[in-house]
């Protein structure tokens, strides 16, 4: 049995992005990522700040009861990136078993073979302002085997140049669900009101873009819900 | 050719509510209304303080196209109750024809052969705080005739008796994505700084309940993140 290093696990909340916000989850984070986005907003996952522990899926199917009692049908795998471990297959297979849902976010940088288990798989591929590049070989391989169904699209936009890398994913992958997400500039402050005031000018500004574009004419246009009420707090 | 009322054609904009939230989309607004919600935030449809255009299905489509150009691919159709008018039909038959997705929002009270040509079928039936009493047999209809894949239920709460409606109402058709959101108490105020905070922490209470109840492990929690960006202000 393949361990998984999971920085926390908490819920239920609601999931605040991407093809199913709103819904009521649980979170199983894990540790580690392949990239180093400058703007990570999980970066203790990666940066070495934060600590993991390895569990085995049947330890973090007891955490997720411990932590969420019955009161909760849906769990979700975050990261870092969490395709960078084997052993979610073994938790994602037990979970269907228990008629759990799932969904999983990955930047689309590494295939495992469990992925078509998951109910809704979000890749999000990061854009110019992350630093990062992306290898859209390796992403195709994605699309190979999910299909529209269960897979979306997700990118995080900051500026005018992320915002033309958007539309070039878009393109090249037209039949996925595509949603455009606003970027969170300051993943440390504090201060909650002046985020909240940055995040709603951010997201008007990327919906005037996507409005006035064409190419985005199949998009969804999305701000991140926890941020919007819960500013940088964390197991929320 | 039956002619619709409309009260108003606005976009490309997003959508911000349920379950296309986030998407681009076009809005048709039609007139009147079989009720008279205590906090509708579009009385103007229905009340004699706004004024409607008899439009045909064409009228509709070249002036969607006059508005919003080449710059969508989706149109809304919302009210007002929609579902009052036969002639939707064919401006449904016709934007399909032009291969543009649709969406329609209606309280459940009135069936016309032409919804399930809709893509996206919202019904959002209304809590006790609206003042008025759902006819339950009558919503039943629209769940023998549209599929789990293009109907969805979005019911609005302001308060713990509109909550026991809303578990209510998802128990009675468990298959269909069940979708909570947040009422907007005050329609009218133009104090956007006051409205925002008070729609964030009426949020924040919502997902306190739904996380609190093991009936809602399956719904979405959500805002009307129109209201987050613009306030009350319409044509956005
Ligand atoms: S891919 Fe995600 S977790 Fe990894 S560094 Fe980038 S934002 Fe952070
Ligand atoms: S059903 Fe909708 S449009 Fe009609 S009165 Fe109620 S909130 Fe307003």
């Amino acid at each position: 049995m393949r361990k998984i290093p999971v920085m926390e696990i908490f819920g239920p909340t609601i999931q605040g992005e991407g093809m199913v916000i709103g819904k009521k989850t649980m979170f199983v984070r894990t540790g580690g990522c392949d990239y180093k986005c400058s703007w990570c907003d999980s970066s203790f996952t990666w940066d070495g700040t934060g600590k993991s522990t390895l569990m085995t899926a049947e330890d973090i199917i007891l955490k997720l009861k411990e932590v969420g009692g019955e009161k909760f049908s849906h769990v979700t795998i975050s990261g870092g990136n969490p395709a960078l471990h084997k052993g979610i297959g073994e938790l994602i297979y037990q979970l269907a078993e228990l008629n759990i849902e799932t969904a999983i976010e990955t930047q689309g940088t590494i295939w495992q073979d469990w992925l078509p288990m998951i109910t809704d798989v979000t890749i999000s591929p990061k854009p110019p302002s992350s630093g990062m590049d992306t290898d859209f070989e390796k992403l195709d391989v994605f699309f190979e085997h999910l299909t529209k169904e269960q897979a979306s699209l997700k990118v995080v936009v900051f500026d005018d140049v992320d915002f033309g890398y958007a539309e070039e994913v878009h393109k090249r992958y037209p039949k996925i669900p595509f949603y455009l997400q606003v970027g969170n500039p300051d993943a440390l402050t504090t201060n909650d009101q002046a985020l909240l005031s940055d995040l709603l000018t951010r997201y008007e500004w990327l919906i005037d873009k996507a409005v006035a574009a064409e190419s985005m004419n199949n998009a969804r246009v999305l701000p991140q819900l926890h941020t919007l009420v819960w500013g940088n707090k964390r197991g929320v």
